[in-house]
């Protein structure tokens, strides 16, 4: 795809027929599983993409703050799980109670302490907000062992509060020969926390889980009946070197200019700088990347540095280097850092502009 | 200072007072060495930080984009740098003609292709922006040798714009052990540029250079006239790793709550994690950084991991962990992005609530 001539860099551009295919394949992908799909979308912090995912069957959606939910219950979500253990004073509750008023909420819970004080703040609303257990099944972020969570859903009962599920992150999964051991841990840790708390009278019928890199595995079952994907729609390049997304699934792209352009001596690195720099790419980069994203039209370019406002991006011996003013398409690592530093983004169909959605949700933080 | 009640985390929470001390110590700092101060404005983007830097005494603004440029001059500010290499098409010349009505505008330059651009782009306007010649000095990202520089000015000269002056950024010095050794590497490219420049008929009396780890060295001069720090207002834990800045002169830090809490055991780390996430700490992580930002009031605690709303905060085994929903100050690595990933920030002075700054420039990435 050229990009197109409107466009000043730098700008994310979303192909909205290659997003349409990602997100009808991985419903049909878990469907074909027998499983609910409530997608993630801080992913993408853009209503119109979630009601594409609504369209294709999701059951509903999940977020990661008050702010995002207010957002897409603003835009008509009705189901609405906030993946995350939050600590709610008096005007979390508030803010609660009038998302109750228009959608289905759930909360992330994983401490006696967390209930105890939602139940206080929430008072007579407390019976208005569902919440799901985070079990830890291995990536040691948030989330409890199985038998704590006995302990927590007796003390969330207690405060009066509805425990309605549970759920884990298999963040583990992003590492190269990670996803089926994250898979695994995911069904031990599923499996025993629904049998302890079913044993405990407290009946488990619904149990989260999945990411990206483990959401479509066909190599088996994670013990969830829901998963919640997030990156799947865009694909990015942790995902393309992770092999769970091809170039030709990959859905948004930064458009950049060739600003520099050095050919190199013995000493000093062969390169061309782009104006995409971490406050457009995001500076994430794990120990396994190649480097801090990828050039979707060149692949064996390598972005070897990044500051905020230039990638440098060593080109291979031997090919050409691109000329000074050249625009190239650059995926960025972790497409939901990208999409929160952006307040709107451009959206073409067969190579034109057909849009531009606003990023409602972005920064939404708290 | 305990975080004031009213804010709910994570926020971005400025101390005003260390704020004004940090500019008028490197106001006082940059004038004794008989330099100009021209500070980089990407780091806060706040229009009211910039007039307080100029009350004290800074000659002018370094911005990194046209937009930085724009919101800063709508706010009145009369003489801009934007150190870059702009490619400037028919839309940037646009800009940057609307811009030099409102105020003195430079630009950088590092290519022939980039001179004879901007000047067919610019028409009749070429005379009325400055460019500026950018150097490598030994980062090797966007930069040019001193006599490549000579081949540039001339073609500069010959399509109409004005060679002003000449900039390097000496990054590298953002590492242990290197703010000396790239200070004295700027001196020498700096210097040759110069001299080559000035025997070719372009006399270079405007050097700017300079950054956060070496504008303060006192134990040398760096070849500069002016100097463009920019992380100084604020401090983050990059600067107090690298032992540039002291812990009371941090004037930025992120509030933000204990959600979950594990005493660990054998095989999972004893941690807190915290609502602030890569979503507003910003995911820089230097290697040779302790984690992903410092907890201010806690030095030997460990930011080890990070993701989009959590930090994992690994906490010394002697030391007793804080409770579920204490608010605790975190460092972030790199103030400049922290700031990006906000609209706006509160103010404190002597622990008060006094204000709150809307982030004018945050996004504007063109």
């Amino acid at each position: 795809m050229t990009i197109p001539a409107e466009i000043d860099t730098p700008e994310i551009i979303i192909d909205r027929d290659v997003l349409q295919r990602n997100i009808d394949r991985m419903a049909t992908a878990v469907e074909a599983k027998g499983l609910h799909l409530r997608p993630h979308v801080k992913t993408h912090k853009v209503p119109e993409i979630a009601e594409m995912q609504l369209a294709a069957g999701a059951v509903g959606l999940t977020v990661a703050t008050l702010g995002e939910a207010e957002v897409f219950a603003e835009h008509g979500a009705k189901d609405i799980f906030i993946a995350y253990p939050l600590w709610v004073g008096p005007r979390q509750a508030e803010r609660l109670r009038r998302l109750a008023a228009k959608a289905r909420i759930a909360v992330g819970l994983d401490s006696r302490e967390a209930a105890e004080t939602m139940a206080a703040s929430l008072g007579d609303a407390v019976g208005e907000i569902e919440v799901v257990l985070e079990i830890d099944s291995g990536h040691h972020r948030s989330g409890i062992a199985p038998d704590v969570a006995v302990d927590v859903a007796h003390a969330a009962a207690r405060a009066g509060l509805r425990v309605t599920g549970i759920f884990t992150f298999p963040g583990h999964s992003y590492a190269p020969g990670m996803p089926l051991k994250a898979m695994d841990e995911e069904r031990l840790a599923l499996g025993e926390a629904a049998g302890m708390l079913t044993a405990a009278g407290f009946p488990i019928t619904h149990r989260s889980g999945g990411s990206t890199p483990t959401a479509t595995l066909t190599a088996g079952n994670s013990g969830a009946t829901e998963v919640r994907p997030g990156v799947y729609v865009f694909g990015d390049a942790q995902q393309l070197e992770l092999g769970r997304c091809a170039a030709e699934d990959i859905a948004l792209t930064i458009a950049a200019t060739v600003v520099s352009r050095h050919e190199g001596t013995d000493l000093i690195p062969r390169r061309v700088i782009l104006d995409s720099g971490s406050k457009i790419l995001g500076g994430d980069r794990p120990g396994w990347a190649t480097g801090f994203g990828r050039l979707l039209d060149f692949p064996d370019a390598r972005i070897t540095a990044l500051s905020e406002h230039h990638a440098t991006v060593v080109w291979p011996e031997e090919a050409m280097l691109p000329a000074l003013g050249d625009r190239l398409r650059v995926v960025p690592n972790h497409v939901c850092i990208a999409m929160n530093l952006v307040d709107d983004v451009t959206v073409v169909s067969g190579g034109s502009i057909v849009d531009r959605w606003h990023v409602a949700a972005r920064g939404r933080n708290k």
